[in-house]
C-alpha cells in the first residue's frame, strides 16, 4: 500500500521550539505541554499551530468470534446495545466528548448483531464480526483491507470537513483478546503478560484468554502486518489503523485511546515504516498491561494516567483539552517583550 | 480560629458510589474518574453532584525578602511584571484559563513593588512584600491573619457570586523558597531532599536555597502553624491557605496547582484538624519535590503529572475538566437499564 503522509515540518518545529524560549515564563517551565507544542506544529507545518479544534472521536464497533470462547462474560449483543447508546448520546464516550466540545461519530465496521432501527450510525459494515481465531484466520485479507479503508475514509472525511483533531474510539465484546494477541505478535512481548483482564474477568478467564492469545501468537509468527491483522482480528482494529493512517494523511493529531487503538496504531506503524508516529498523541495508560507495551513500541508518553479501561475513546477524549491547551499556548501566550518584561533575567 | 467545614455528606457519597455500579459500563471502568465523581458528591451533598462550574483561578501575588539572597536569579520587579501580565490577560495562566472556560481573578496580597495603573487587579495589599526570613520573622502574625482573611474572602466571594470550582494560582519570586521550608517544617521531611531548582537555578543557587531552608526549618522547629508561616511566609502562601480554607467552607472543590499551592494546603490542613482534605482536588504533580512530599502528607493523587514548575495555576486550570467531567458522569451517562441492555452479565 501506498500512503502519503509528509514528515512533520522541521522548520515550524525549531520555530515553536525557539518561541517557547522567548514566552514570559522561565525555559520549559510548561514541560510536556511543550513539548507537545513543538510537535503540533510540526504537524500543522505551522508556529504558532492552530488550535487542534474541531474535535472528531471516531467509535468503531465491530465484533469478535472470539467473545464465545470463554474469555469474556459479556454476549455479542452488547456491543450492538452499545452502539444504539452511543448513537442516542447517553454513554460514557458521549458524556466526556461533551465535556470536551468533540463530535461523536459512531460506524459499524462489523457488529454481529442488528442495530435498533433509526440509529445514527456510519453503516460500514463489513462482515458480521469475526470468525473465531482459535479455528483459523478472524477475517479475511480482503475484509481486513476493506475495514481498513473504513478507518481511513472517516479520518480523511472528517478532516474534509473541518476536523482538526481526530479521537480514536472502539466497541467490541472480545477485543481485548485480538489486542492483546495483537500487540504480543508485533511487539515481541510475552503473551502472558500483556493479555489483562478487560472488562474485569476472573482468574479462570484470563487462564483461558491466556491460552488462547499464546496459541495465535505462536500460530501467527513472521507474519507480515496485514495478513497478522486478518489472523487476529478485528474489524474495528483494522477500521482504528486505517483512521491512524487517515489522520497522518491529513497533518492532523490523532489522539490515542486505549489498549485497542494502541494495537491498531501498532499495525499502521508497521505498514507506513513508522510515518505515522508524528501524528501520534497518546491520550492516556489505560490499565491493559498490553497498553503499555504499545505505547512504548511506539515511543510515546501519555498524558494521562487514571486507571481507565472502559475503552469507546473515554480516555483519549479526557485529553483532548491537554492537546488544544498546547498550541493555545504557542499562539495566545504573551512573549517576555510584548509583557513589557525586560528585567527577566538580571543575573546573567 | 474556628472555621465552619462540614465534612463530606456520605448519603450523597454512597449513592453516588451505588449509580457508578449501575452505569452502562464495567464495574470500576473510569478508575480514579469514579473515586473523583464519589467525592465531588460528597462535597455537594447530593449525587449526581453538579458539574463544578463556573470556576474561578485566583492568582495570590507577593514578593519574599528572602528573593534578595541570591536563591533566584530573578528579582522582585518581575512579580509586578507578571501581575499586570496576569491583568492584562497574556500570561501562561490566562491562556489555560480561556481554553477551560475560567475566570482569572489577580490578587495583590504583597506585591513589593508599584503595579502599573489601571491595573484590573484587587488590592489587598496586606505589606511590600515579606522580610528576609534568613534575618527573622518574614512579617508578623497579624499580618498573616490579615493575608489569610484575604484569600478566604476571595473564596467565599466567589462562590456568593456563582463559582462552583475554585483553583489555586501564585506569582511571587522566591516563594519555592518558602514554600519547601514549610513543607519540610510540616512534614518533617529533610530540608535538603524537599528543596527544588524553582525557575531553573544553579547548583550554586540551589546550595545556598537549601543551606537557608534548613536554617529556617530548624529555627522554627516546634512552632505551631500559623506562627510558623509568620516566620517564614509569605504573604500568598497565607492567602492561599485561607483560600482553601474558604473554599472548603463554601463546600465547593479546590483544584490546588504546585508545591506554592501546596505549602498553603498543608498549613490549611493544619489549623482545620484536616476539615479543608474532603475539598481538595490535587490537580497535577509539579516537578518541584516538596510539592510530592506535601501531596503524600496530604494523601492527595495528582490528576496530571505533565513536568510542569510554572505555578500561576497552570496544572491545576489544565485538570479542570477532568474534574468536571467525573461529576458529569454521574448525571449524565445513562444506567445500563436506561440505555435497555438487559443481557449485560450472562455469565452470572
Amino acid at each position: 500500500m501506498n500512503f502519503r503522509i509528509l514528515p512533520p515540518d522541521s522548520a515550524a518545529m525549531a520555530a515553536a521550539a525557539d518561541r517557547h524560549l522567548r514566552l514570559a515564563k522561565p525555559a520549559g517551565s510548561l514541560g510536556r505541554l511543550e513539548d507537545l507544542g513543538v510537535r503540533l506544529a510540526g504537524m500543522a507545518r505551522s508556529c504558532p499551530p492552530p488550535v487542534p479544534t474541531p474535535v472528531t472521536v471516531a467509535v468503531f464497533a465491530a465484533d469478535h468470534g472470539v467473545a464465545n470462547a470463554g474469555v469474556t462474560p459479556w454476549s455479542q449483543a452488547l456491543t450492538a446495545a452499545m452502539v444504539g447508546a452511543f448513537a442516542r448520546g447517553v454513554a460514557a464516550v458521549n458524556v466526556l466528548a461533551a465535556q470536551v466540545g468533540a463530535e461523536v461519530v459512531v460506524v459499524d465496521v462489523g457488529v454481529a448483531g442488528d442495530l435498533p432501527a433509526h440509529t445514527a450510525v456510519l453503516d460500514a459494515k463489513v462482515r458480521r464480526g469475526t470468525a473465531d481465531l482459535r479455528l483459523g484466520p478472524a477475517m479475511t485479507e480482503a475484509e481486513t483491507l476493506a475495514a481498513f479503508e473504513v478507518g481511513r475514509s472517516v479520518a480523511g472525511g472528517a478532516v474534509a470537513r473541518g476536523a482538526g483533531c481526530l479521537v480514536t474510539g472502539d466497541m467490541g465484546i472480545g477485543n481485548t483478546t485480538a489486542a492483546a494477541a495483537l500487540i504480543a505478535a508485533r511487539t515481541g512481548g510475552d503473551p502472558a503478560s500483556l493479555t489483562g483482564r478487560g472488562t474485569g474477568i476472573d482468574d479462570q478467564m484470563l487462564g483461558r484468554k491466556v491460552d488462547i492469545v499464546e496459541a495465535v501468537v505462536k500460530r501467527s509468527r513472521g507474519m507480515r502486518p496485514l495478513p497478522l491483522l486478518a489472523e487476529i482480528g478485528g474489524l474495528e482494529i483494522a477500521a482504528l489503523a486505517g483512521f491512524t493512517v487517515g489522520g497522518a494523511e491529513a497533518g492532523v493529531p490523532v489522539v490515542l485511546d486505549g489498549v485497542i487503538a494502541l494495537a491498531g496504531a501498532v499495525i499502521a506503524d508497521a505498514i507506513t515504516a513508522s510515518a505515522v508516529r508524528p501524528y501520534l498523541v497518546a491520550g492516556h495508560r489505560s490499565v491493559e498491561p498490553g497498553a503499555s507495551a504499545a505505547l512504548e513500541h511506539l515511543g510515546l508518553m501519555p498524558l494521562l494516567d487514571l486507571d481507565l479501561r472502559l475503552g469507546e475513546g473515554t480516555g483519549a477524549v479526557l485529553a483532548v483539552p491537554i492537546v488544544q491547551a498546547a498550541a493555545r499556548i504557542l499562539g495566545e501566550m504573551a512573549t517576555f517583550d510584548e509583557a513589557g518584561v525586560t528585567d527577566k533575567d538580571p543575573a546573567t
